[in-house]
C-alpha cells in the first residue's frame, strides 16, 4: 500500500519548507532530495511566511531553538494553515528546557499542527503540559514495548484525538496514530540511534510524504516512518565490519535515494491496530 | 589553460572568508580545503570586517539569510573592496522572498561585487530588480539550452556589463561572462542537483580560484565552474549502483581533493563565445 | 592505561552539552555518538544553563561566534562550575578577531575552565592577552617541533599553572599539560588538517573523556587526544587512492565508533615529560 505514497512523492516532488536546527540541516536537505522532494531552509521572521507560500509542506523542528526564530515558526505555521498545507512538528528536546517545552505547547495551541513526530519522552512532556487528562496517561511508561503495547495504543490514540493531529511516537517500536487507527511499525535498526539527526530526517520525510499525499495524513506518515526504518535496515545490511556511524549516516540517505516502491512494500513491517 | 589556475590555487592556498548558510557550511569548508584553499566562516557584524582583512577572498551567500547578518555582509564587503579582494555573491533564493531579493540588490548596489554565481531564475530576479532594461531581457527564458544559447549569450554579457561583474549562470549548460567574452561550459552531471549545496560549494570554489588568480577573474571563474563540473563527472563515474546522493556528495569533494591540473585540462569542456 | 578511560566513557555514556559553531556541529555530534557519549547542542541564553544541568560536561567552542551567544556561554559555564562539571574551551580563531580574543579571555576570567584545547597560535593570543608574563613565553615559537620541545614543555606547563587548567596544544606534536606533568603525543596524520573541524571534534571528545573520568582530567584529556590521533591514523590506512578529505572525514568518525580499548592502548604513542 505504501508503494503508491512513495510514487506520488517521486512524481509530485514537493518543495518542503524546514525551520530546523543547524546540527542536522544538511542531512535533512539531502534526505529530502533523496526522497524526491526539494528542501528550502529559511527561519528569519522577515521571510518565513513568504517561503511557506511557495512550498507544499512545512517542518518545524525545535533543535537548537533560538528565541528569535519562534515568530518565524508562528508566521510560517499560520501561513501553512491558511493555505491548507501540512505542518509537521518535531518537538526536539521538549522536556529538556522550559524554552523548548513552552514553545512546543505554544505552537500546538496557536497553530493547527497536522502531525507531531517525536519520542515517547517528548510526548510525555507535551501530554503533561496539556490540560487533557487522558493525554497525561501517555507518560506512565518509559518506552513502547511488546509488553505495554496494548496499553499504549489507546493512550496514543486518545492523545492524538485530544490534539486533533496524527501522532508518530518513534522508538524500537513505532506507533503512528490518529484518534481512530494506529499503525504499529517494526522497522529500523538500533544503530540508527548512533547517527545524529535520524529523528530530524524522519520528520522531514514525514512532511514530504504528507505534502505529496495530503488527503491521507495517517497513511502518509506511516509510509514515511516505514521508509526511514526500511532504509535503516537496508543500509545496515551493507555496512562493512570496519564502518561506523558516519558511513551508516550516508548509507541511510543513499538507501532512501535508491528505494523503489516495491522494496518499500516488501520490507514495510506493520500492523493496523 | 585552466591547469595553471588550479596550480596557482594549490600553491597560494588562499584563506577564504565565507558568510554563508548553516545548511551547507560544512561541505563548503571541506570543498575549499579539497581545492587547496582554507576556509573561515564568520558572520557576526562585530568581527566580519576584521576576518575579511586576514583573507584573500570573500564569499557572500544568501541561503538561510538572517536580517542580523546583513550588516556583517556589508562590512565585510566594504573591507574586501577597500583591500581589492574579490567578492563573490551567491544570491541563493533571490526571488523566493523579498528579504533575499532586496538584500541581493542592496549588496550589488552598495558593494563592488566581482562575480555573481547563481541559477537563471535568480539572475532573472536580479535583472528585473535593476533599472537596466537590457538586464531584464535575461528573464524571458527559463533555462539555457542549445536552442536559446545564441540569444542568451549576448543577454548575459549585457547584464554582466551593466553590473560591472563577471556573471556565472549555472545549469545544464553554464555561461560565465563579462561584458565582452563568454565561456560556454558543458561539464557536470544531472545528479548534482540531488546533492544539497553543490551551488554553494561552487560559489566558494569560485572565490578560491578568484583569490588565487585575481588578475583574471573571468578565466578564474570559468576554471572553478569547470572544476566543479569535471569533479561531478569523475565522482559519478565511481558511483556504485547502490550508492546515492549522500555518497555522491562525498565523492565530489574527494574528486576535488584528488583533481590534478592535467585532469582538469583534459576533461574541461568549454568554448569561448 | 588509556584503555580504561575509553571503557569508562563507553560505560557511562555521558550527555555532553556543546555550545559550538554551525560549520562542524554535525560532525561533533556524530563523533560524540561514535565515542559512546550523547550530544546536545543548545546555545540560546534562555535555555543554556538548564541544558547544562542535564549534562555531564560542557564544550564551549568559539567558531562562528555570535555576540548573542556569549551570555549563553557564561550562563552554561557558571552552571557547570556550580555543579562541578568539566568545562572545555576551544578558543577557535582567538587572535583572528577582537571579538574572539576578548571572548576567550573573558570566559577564562569569569569561568573556571577545566581544559583549553587549541593550536599554538590560539594559545599565543591567550598568553599575550593575559597579564601573566610567563604565559607570554609560549608565543616565541611558531609550532611545537622536536627541536623546541625541551623549551616548549616548561612554557606550556607554566601557562597551564597560570590558568589553573589543563592545556592541550595540538599540532604535529601534541602537548597536554597541567602545571606539573606533560604528555607529549605523536599520533595523528597530516591529512587531518584537510578535514574541517577535526579540532572541534577533538574538543568534544575531550569533554566526553573528561565527563566520564572527572577525577583525572590530565589523563582524560591525553586519552582523548590519543584517541583522535589514533583514529586519524587508522582511518588514513583505509583510505583508497581515489578517496579524499570527505571520505576521510567519515572514516575518522567510523574509526572512533569501532575503536577498541586494546587498539587505543596499542597505537597510543606518547611519553610523559
Amino acid at each position: 500500500m505504501f508503494a503508491e505514497y512513495l510514487m506520488r512523492l517521486r512524481q509530485k516532488r514537493p518543495l518542503i519548507h524546514n525551520i530546523t536546527n543547524y546540527v542536522t540541516a544538511n542531512d535533512c536537505a539531502n534526505i529530502l532530495l533523496a526522497s524526491g522532494a526539494s528542501p528550502i531552509m529559511a527561519d528569519d521572521p522577515a521571510e518565513a511566511s513568504q517561503i511557506t507560500s511557495l512550498s507544499q509542506g512545512l517542518t518545524i523542528n525545535l533543535g537548537t531553538l533560538h528565541q528569535g526564530t519562534i515568530p518565524a515558526m508562528l508566521a510560517a505555521g499560520k501561513k501553512a494553515n491558511e493555505l491548507g498545507l501540512p505542518v509537521i512538528l518535531d518537538p526536539v528536546g521538549a522536556g529538556a528546557s522550559s524554552l523548548r517545552t513552552h514553545t512546543a505547547l505554544r505552537l500546538m495551541q496557536e497553530l493547527h499542527i497536522s502531525i507531531v513526530r517525536g519520542n515517547l519522552s517528548e510526548f510525555k512532556t507535551l501530554a503533561l503540559g496539556s490540560s487533557d487528562s487522558r493525554g497525561v496517561d501517555v507518560c506512565t511508561e518509559d518506552r513502547i514495548t511488546d509488553e505495554n503495547l496494548d496499553v499504549m495504543i489507546p493512550r496514543v490514540k486518545a492523545f492524538a484525538a485530544s490534539c486533533g493531529a496524527v501522532i508518530a511516537v518513534t522508538g524500537a517500536i513505532d506507533l503512528v496514530a490518529d484518534g481512530q487507527n494506529a499503525f504499529c511499525i517494526r522497522n529500523g535498526h538500533p544503530m540508527m540511534q548512533s547517527v545524529t539527526g535520524t529523528g530530524c530526517q524522519l520528520s522531514c520525510l514525514v512532511t514530504a510524504f504528507a505534502a505529496a499525499n495530503p488527503d491521507d495524513l495517517l497513511q502518509a506518515c506511516a509510509a514515511a516512518v516505514c521508509t526511514m526504518g526500511v532504509c535503516g535496515e537496508l543500509a545496515y545490511a551493507k555496512l562493512k565490519p570496519d564502518e561506523g556511524n558516519a558511513t551508516y549516516r550516508n548509507r541511510i540517505i543513499d538507501a532512501v535515494y535508491r528505494l523503489t516502491p516495491e522494496q518499500l512494500e516488501e520490507h514495510a513491517n506493520y500492523e493496523m491496530r
